[in-house]
C-alpha cells in the first residue's frame, strides 16, 4: 500500500510522454530489426494473446494489421490451447502473445503450444527476461520501465505504440513524419486537468457506466471500462457503437452515464446514429475528444495513433474517482499486480 | 406491444426442443451437404461476423472449430471492411455471417467485401431470403421459424446447433449418437422452472450483475448477460472466467451477484481458482449447471453441445425478471427486432 492513494499510478501516467519518446527514439530500431525479421516469414494470418489491459493493446493491433497490412486476424482464447489442448495447424500464421508481465501461464503455454503448431511467435511485453519471452521465438520490448502500480497505464500506451511500430516494420512503412507529434500531444492531452476533475466530480455516485467508441479507438473504450471496473469498482460495460444498438441500448437510462470516444476519424463518423440513440434514452453523455468534454490533443496526429492519445484522460478519469470515493489505485481489492491464470 | 407481457418469448423459449428436432430431422441433410460444399473449398483460416446475439454463436464456433477442426479462427469486426474499407488478402479463408434477420448491412457489406477479396462465404440465417443469403456463396438456413419477439431465443440455439451441424460436416464426423439425447435434455432443463421463478424473486431488486464461464460455455455467459440486459434494464457484464481475475473482479462486493456456468466439463474445471475468487470477495453466487441452483439435464451430452442447454434457464431468468420489474421483454424500450448497422 503506498502512503498517499493513487501515487504510483499518477507517477506512472505523467511519465507516458516520457515512453513514447523513448519508444520513438532509441528503441525503434531494434523493433524494426524483429519486426524485419518477422516480415520474412510472410504470416498470411495473425493470431493475437492477451489479458486484460494488454487484450486491449491487442484489439489496436487488429484494427491496424487487418486495415493496414490487409492480414486476416483473430483474437485467441487461451483457453482453447489450455484447457482443450486444441492444436491447430498454424503453418503461415504469426502468433503474438501481449503481456506487461509476460508471466501468465496461460500465454506462455499458448505460445509454446502455438510454436510447436508451426507458428512464427512474437513476444510483446515489458519484460524482456520473462517466461514468454523465452517462450517465443521473437521479442519486443515495450520499455516502459517497471510499472509497480496495480492499474495498468504507461505499459498499455506503450504496448499500443510497440505494436504500431512493429506493424510499420511489417510494411516498411515510414512512420517518423506521422509520429513526429505524439508525444507533445500526449503532454497537451495530460496537462488538460479541469475537465477531468468536473467529470469524476460529476460521477462521484455512479454506480454503473457505459464506454463507447468504434474502429481504432474502441480499445480506448474497453481499456477505459477495465480501468473504472478495477480502480473504482463500477460496474463500467463497453461496446462498439455498433454492438451498443444491437441490445445494451436498453439499459441506458438517465442513470446510466455514457462515455463516448469521437476523436476526429472514420470510426467517431461512424458513431453519429449511435450517439442519436444514446440522446433518445436519456443518457448523460461525455465526449471523449471534445472542447466541452475531455479534451484529446491530436492536432497533426492520424487517427490509427489516436488510441495512444484519447485513453490519457480517461486513466486520469479512473485515478481521480478512485481518489474521490476513498479507494486506492495502487492497491485495489481483491487484485495483485500479476494474475498467473492457466 | 403483445398484449401479455413476455408471451411472445415464452413462447419462443419452449419452442426450442421442436427447433432443435427439426434441425437433427429433416434440415441435417441440407446442412451437411452445404458443409460438405464448403470442405471441398479446403479452408485453412476461419473469419466470423456477426453482431448481438448471433455473435455469441460465432463465438461458440471459434471455440468449435479451433479444438475440433484444428482452424485458427478470428471474429471479424464489421467496420474493417465498413468503415474503414480494409481489402485483406483472404484467400484460403472461410468467412462466415451469422444472423438472425440476414438483414443488417454492415453484414451484408462485410461479406460482399470479404467475397471480392477471395474468401468462401457462408451465411448462417434463420432468413435464407435475406440480403445476407443473396451476398454469400453458400448459405444455411437455421430453421427456427418465424421470431417475433426482440429479445432472440430459438434463432440463437438454433443457430448454435446448425454451426455445430455444419462443423460435423466439415470434419466428416457422425455426430447422430452425440445428438440423440439433445431435444430431451433441453426439455427437461426448460422443466425445472421452480429455481428460476426463486432466483428471479432473489435478483428483484439488482441493478448490476455478473455471468461468467469459461470455454464452451462462456458465449452462455455472454448470451446471458445480454439477456438480462435488454429485457431488465441491468448492468449485466459477462467475463471469461480468467478474464475476471485480470482486472474486474475487483468491482464484486456483496451487493453485486454473480452466475456462474459449471455444467461438467473441462471449461468447470478450469474455472475453480475464479470460483475462490468469487468466494473471497463476498459475492452472491448463483451456479448453472448444479443442483442446487439452476439444474440443466447434461446426462448423455457431451460438453461441445451443453451450451445450448445452459442458456435455456438464463432466457427464462431473464424473462422471469424483466416481467417481474413490470417490463415487456417482448417490447423492450428502445428496441426493434431488427438492427441495422454499417
Amino acid at each position: 500500500m503506498s502512503t498517499s492513494p493513487g501515487v504510483l499510478m499518477a507517477a506512472e501516467i505523467a511519465e507516458q510522454p516520457a515512453v513514447l519518446r523513448g519508444l520513438l527514439g532509441d528503441r525503434a530500431t531494434a523493433i524494426r530489426a524483429v519486426s524485419r525479421a518477422v516480415a520474412a516469414r510472410k504470416p498470411r494470418f495473425v493470431l493475437l494473446a492477451a489479458r486484460g489491459t494488454s487484450d486491449h493493446a491487442a484489439l489496436y493491433a487488429k484494427y491496424l494489421l487487418e486495415v493496414r497490412a490487409g492480414l486476416p486476424v483473430g483474437l485467441v482464447s487461451p483457453s482453447t490451447f489450455t484447457v482443450y489442448r486444441a492444436r491447430p495447424d498454424l503453418r503461415d500464421v504469426l502468433f503474438v502473445a501481449v503481456s506487461q508481465s509476460g508471466g501468465s501461464p496461460d500465454l506462455i503455454d499458448s505460445v509454446a503450444a502455438a510454436r510447436g503448431c508451426g507458428a512464427s511467435t512474437l513476444a510483446v511485453t515489458n519484460n524482456p527476461a520473462s517466461g514468454l519471452a523465452d517462450a517465443a521465438e521473437f521479442t519486443v520490448d515495450v520499455g516502459a520501465g517497471v510499472e509497480r502500480a496495480v492499474a495498468a497505464t504507461k505499459t498499455y500506451t506503450a504496448e499500443l505504440l510497440t505494436l504500431y511500430l512493429v506493424l510499420a516494420g511489417l510494411t516498411g512503412d515510414d512512420v517518423s513524419a506521422a509520429t513526429a507529434g505524439l508525444a507533445d500531444a500526449a503532454e497537451a492531452t495530460l496537462a488538460a486537468h479541469d475537465a477531468v476533475l468536473a467529470a469524476a466530480s460529476r460521477y462521484r455516485f455512479a454506480s454503473r457506466l457505459v464506454t463507447t467508441a468504434r474502429g481504432y479507438c474502441y480499445p480506448t473504450a474497453r481499456e477505459a471500462a477495465l480501468k473504472l471496473m478495477e480502480t473504482c469498482y463500477v460496474s463500467a460495460q463497453a461496446f462498439s457503437a455498433a454492438d451498443l444498438l444491437h441490445g445494451p441500448l436498453a439499459l441506458l437510462d438517465a442513470t446510466v452515464p455514457v462515455i463516448a470516444v469521437t476523436t476526429p476519424g472514420l470510426g467517431a463518423q461512424a458513431m453519429k446514429p449511435v450517439l442519436a440513440g444514446i440522446a433518445e434514452r436519456g443518457a448523460d453523455l461525455l465526449l471523449v475528444g471534445a472542447p466541452d468534454g475531455l479534451a484529446v490533443q491530436t492536432d497533426g496526429v492520424g487517427e490509427e495513433l489516436h488510441p495512444i492519445l484519447s485513453i490519457l484522460p480517461l486513466q486520469s478519469l479512473a485515478l481521480q474517482m478512485a481518489v474521490g470515493r476513498g479507494g486506492d489505485p495502487d492497491a485495489p481489492r481483491g487484485l495483485k499486480k500479476v494474475t498467473e491464470t492457466w
